[in-house]
């Protein structure tokens, strides 16, 4: 039987990937993902197979994956960046799953970026916090203004994916005004840059200076809750210990 | 000058590390933590001088793992479970570090909870979703709620760690009852138990039958969206592509 691996392999270098995502990865026949992915980890492992598709092409490439594991009965493993069940091809591939018999499935988790962004920062997200894409392709901007809205409401660190792209420059700052209703001008953010790999930084900045910061794809971007502050280069968010 | 890294180990099993949270931890000179994760780091770092400290002790296992970098310049590792920064001692290290000087910090990441578990059910967190603690210790019991509430008004997947605990049983069963004035009783909802440890094991159930599980401190519990479904025996909610 055929087995394939839906593999987060975190923000893109090595040391990131979780050692069972390594050892799937050095173990399996065939390696499928988006190109920009697929590039990231053809240097550690050369001598796979690989199978790469251009960007949105989710379902086609899902579709090859499953195709791959359940007609030549291959070990495959799909690589996603970040976590591969976080805004990851994991539920696709079991949506499609169906069609194609005598394939397991296994979800490999890896680290998202709110984490490895997060630890490039220092500690934001020491409390609760949402989660929220800009990314309008599949989802109403109507919904996301409502999310952004309840998380800001409700004091809520938002970690925001996906801020810009080429076909949305300004997404991100109609996000800063719709939190800007609710949070000061001066809340503490973060911005955390092509973390783990070539060119990684990070810049901690107002609300309002976010508005005005160049951010891009690469970007994964923090918003604070009431209690984040700067320590020294850092962005930290309190856990609230009392005897601090 | 002494190093002090805030190791987030994931889960509990070697597997779900990081390579980059197994080199540190295999050249560090001295691993500090919370018994329980120390005592899931021995059997595989053997030769390590250990410092642990009882549950709740938050600040003295910090002030700890900085003194012993600081005067002995040593390289220490601080380890939590799940990530380092989510719910994590990053931050609290952070803020006491300023009374001890020349300790260099560096927050290493890990797989939180809300990524180990999704994998283990499915993929519940494919589309936007808030991260919320039910303890109450250092958070208003009015704040946990008024976040509970605008995350079901916001249609966002909820992850909740902390469910209960022996001072607070009767915890998810109130967070349910917060839930269930803006979802459906037939939401759909997993929990996952001991993830990457002995007894690992998941459920899918609906929000009415949560509110009356059996679930401990050792569980993480999800909350479907509006889109979340079963597939087979997996949870997972789409990500909305409309080929599929």
């Amino acid at each position: 039987m055929g087995k394939l691996f839906v593999v987060g392999i975190g923000p893109g270098n090595y040391e990131n990937m979780t050692i069972q995502a390594d050892r799937v990865l050095s173990g399996c026949d065939m390696i499928v993902g988006y190109h920009v992915y697929v590039d990231l980890v053809k240097d550690i492992y050369p001598d796979k197979e690989y199978l790469s598709t251009p960007m949105t092409r989710e379902t086609e490439r899902c579709r090859k994956a499953l195709a791959a594991a359940a007609g030549e009965n291959k070990q495959v493993a799909m690589v996603c960046s970040g976590d591969s069940g976080i805004y990851g091809m994991a539920a696709l591939i079991y949506e499609l799953s169906g069609a194609y018999e005598g394939v397991e499935i296994e979800v490999i988790p890896g680290l998202t970026a709110a984490s490895s962004g997060s630890a490039l920062l220092g500690a934001p997200l020491t409390h609760d916090f949402a989660v929220i894409s800009l990314s309008d392709r599949l989802t109403s901007w109507e919904k996301i203004e409502t999310r952004l809205d309840a998380a800001a409401r409700a004091d809520l660190s938002i970690v925001i994916y996906n801020p810009v792209s080429r076909s949305r420059p300004d997404h991100l700052k109609k996000a800063c005004d719709i939190l800007l209703r609710n949070l000061p001008d001066d809340r503490l953010c973060g911005v955390a840059r092509s973390i783990g790999r070539e060119g990684q930084q990070y810049e901690i900045l107002t609300l309002r200076q976010l508005r005005e910061a160049q951010v891009d794809m690469f970007c994964t971007v923090f918003i604070g809750n009431a209690m984040t502050k700067r320590q020294g280069e850092r962005l930290i968010t309190p856990r609230g210990y009392r005897d601090v």
